[in-house]
């Protein structure tokens, strides 16, 4: 597999860095909009102990389906971001897996862009997927999965906690991390802080299992610090924001039939993932892990490689192709 | 869908019954082989209040691709047994899925007659699935989807915990519930008790995973009663067997890299799997419920009725399908 890279962040070397000793997969080229890196070689960017031969470009070079089996887009969360960069890359031949949380699941948020997307990528006979782990497995393809053992379904709650020590910097912005309750609060209004995502995984879940969905009621609350923490950027005090709890609930015929709480906050327990299933039957899973983030995402950008390389043009989703599972 | 109902045995009336109420399926006929079932109304058999208007045949009535969309065969649990089932369904150009414990992966087993059937099934244009809860789902599909994030995978251990009590009599028989250690023993040795499939999922995770294996041991070990057990049969006195455990280990260049243990026995606690991961990332998933077995089942064989009717032709496997999930 002749590999793309995009973008040269955290997600996109260790990728690069998975795939350099991965038998089977080779890396082609490799771009980054970072000034400092362009120009050098990729072995140095992703911690190498020599060079691999690949200059870090600044565009996308001109490559076709016959140079690339499959571009790994590991840039920014916006779906209108990388639209751009998809329409281009579709217009190549080139199929392409992205980390951009927006891609999972656009279909809600931008229709009418959903809709071109996978009209250019099929005239260009192109597979498109956007996924991750969360977006992309944790809320979504395992609970969907978990459901096809079940006669009838009532609801489906998921509840995620994740512990943002030793996250990115971004992430932990993202989640209010420093902020005083009142600036928290003023950031939810003016819709600064939250995660990207659930909403999507919501409305994902809400579409296959065909729920006619009245609509999502979102909250976001404060996690409060007990004690000074550490952060990317500085010490957390006391009573300060550690985090977001994030809570959504999606509703039916007037019934609360999705509900997910994901807590992201520094200090949480070790990761786990518990989706309840209330139907026939009825199942709770746990799913736990030391790293059930950007190792994992890492892993799953890469299996999926093979499966979208094989599946049919259009903007896919998890539900259109194989199981995903490891490849070696 | 329009549906062929083949066995009327308790997966199959399962399957009736519950497609009976789903919108969207309707069976056209059902078949059994006990005569005490033969021209009685299928709604008299799995229940209804009122007849169904569908009479029990004895064989497979002469029907092709435009009567049926697709046969559920749910019969027994060996694959040579059903095998010129499937070859007349896959003449008449009917897609089946079956709950066949040995259909799920045959290919080790039987490595000509799967090759044959899927050439076959191939020539017809027909979609065969075997699937189930186990094999089928817990030790096998759910473990794939879970390596799906892995970067890399040292070794899958599963524990799967089954109460036998209340479970089918030929269930309880197949575990050795009522026999003395010393018929348990004899019986080991004669392979007439011990569960059906478990081997087959360790062989389709090794295949799909490309672990190269050495061999698989495999060992049974009787479970006895501390107190006195109500069995299907009768009483299970102190000291005689209860149940089983069945414990294989799959080893690659002389490591253990996947091992099973099955523990199904009467009394013991709620159903629970649990499926362990150990790589990059490790993962612990539990998965509880109060009926992880013939309930599932049927949920789980009709959610796939679907995407099996969809799917390209052959004798397909778990991964050769789109991501299962609840059909509505």
């Amino acid at each position: 597999m002749k590999v793309l890279q995009i973008g040269l962040g955290p997600i996109g070397m260790a990728i690069s860095r998975l795939l350099m000793r991965k038998p089977g997969w080779e890396i082609v080229a490799a771009v980054d909009t970072d000034v400092v890196k362009q120009g050098r070689d990729l072995g140095d960017i992703i911690g190498l102990d020599s060079p691999v031969g690949i200059d870090i470009c600044s565009e996308i070079p001109p490559l076709g389906s016959s140079d690339v089996d499959i571009a790994f887009l590991t840039t920014v969360s916006t779906f209108t971001e990388v639209l751009p960069t998809l329409h281009t890359l579709a217009r190549a031949g080139i199929h392409v897996i992205a980390s951009t949380e927006e891609l999972f699941y656009p279909h809600h948020r931008y229709p009418q862009q959903t809709q071109e997307l996978d009209t250019i990528a099929k005239q260009h006979g192109v597979s498109i997927l956007g996924t991750g782990i969360n977006p992309g497995f944790v809320m979504d393809t395992l609970a969907l999965l978990l459901t096809g053992v079940c006669q009838d379904i009532a609801r489906i709650a998921v509840t995620r906690v994740v512990n943002a020590a030793g996250r990115r910097p971004s992430l932990q912005k993202q989640i209010g991390v420093g902020m005083s309750p009142e600036s928290f609060a003023q950031a939810v209004e003016q819709q600064r802080v939250g995660l990207v995502g659930p909403t999507d995984s919501l409305a994902f879940l809400a579409d296959v299992l065909k729920w006619e969905m009245d609509g999502f009621k979102e909250r976001l609350v404060p996690v409060l610090s007990h004690t000074p923490l550490q952060a990317a950027h500085g010490q957390v005090e006391s009573g300060q924001v550690c985090g977001v709890r994030h809570l959504i609930k999606g509703m039916s015929n007037g019934k609360e039939v999705i509900s997910f709480d994901l807590r992201v906050y520094l200090g949480a327990e070790q990761t786990r993932d518990t989706i309840y299933i209330e139907g026939t039957p009825t199942l709770e899973s746990t799913l736990k892990s030391p790293d059930l983030e950007d190792v994992a995402a890492t892993g799953l950008l890469v299996n999926m490689g093979p499966l979208v390389h094989q599946a049919r043009p259009g903007l896919l989703t998890m539900i259109d192709l194989p199981l995903p599972h490891y490849q070696r």
